[in-house]
């Protein structure tokens, strides 16, 4: 099943600082979404709105200044089912970011475009830790008519 | 073998001028690398410098307005056989733009890099084209240690 990776390095950050913005309210509200709500909680659901549709994640696992993974439990049908971890390493001045949205079907079109959005909203998160300020939905970059 | 997919929509431009941006010396150097060197031909080489090093991409398939299609030649291991494609549509006021680099061996850290950094670049080719103003290399945004 094919999965969509991506990497990025926060400079002068740490991985609390990271996992952090990962796992609050105020951190993810800061980087991909001004509407989430719900508990960052091992077993409870993180809502995340972008206008009438959004995804709600389960939270699988927590690992302080380490790893997070979800699960989708709704939202978009292709989804559905697909896992999303993050995992954190500090690596002389960078804080790296590993990203997986694994458990695809197929490599619908619909795949390439939030490829590209989650990378979007990686740079909004480097962009948070690095200046201060994010750019979360709706102020995020719009990549085309599906945003 | 897992693939890098991206996809992005660029406004108010053309099927035509996207595909100029990328089969010509001066397109190409103004959203990837500005040292873009070699012949935009059907069995010729193009060359993509980043200071020290590069790729080598030999141009399989060229249709006007509709398709790129290269593959490495020369370049990391990693990227050595694999293939990169541009499908083009227009739709309605979006040109779209259907990116894969397909033929990864294994989805290496370095990949989930490159996935990061393709979408960093295609963020530059709809920039030039919207704008007139993309951020090629070695004015591209730095992700990490690796650049």
């Amino acid at each position: 099943m094919p999965d969509i990776l991506h990497k990025v390095g926060i400079k002068s950050s740490s991985p609390n600082a990271v996992y952090r913005a990962l796992t609050t309210l105020d951190g993810l509200s800061a980087w991909w979404t001004t509407n989430t709500q719900g508990e960052s909680k091992v077993g409870s659901v993180l809502q995340f709105r972008f206008g009438d549709g959004g995804f709600d994640m389960k939270v699988l696992e927590l690992d302080p200044a380490r790893r997070v993974l979800w699960q989708v439990v709704d939202g978009p049908e292709e989804w559905i089912g697909t896992k999303i971890s993050f995992d954190i390493a500090q690596r002389s001045d960078w804080t790296i970011v590993l990203f997986k949205h694994a458990g695809w079907k197929e490599p619908v079109e619909f795949m390439h475009h939030c490829s590209t959005k989650w990378g979007v909203f990686l740079l909004s998160l480097k962009a948070l830790l690095e200046t201060g300020k994010g750019s979360p939905w709706p102020n995020d970059l719009k990549l085309d008519s599906w945003e």
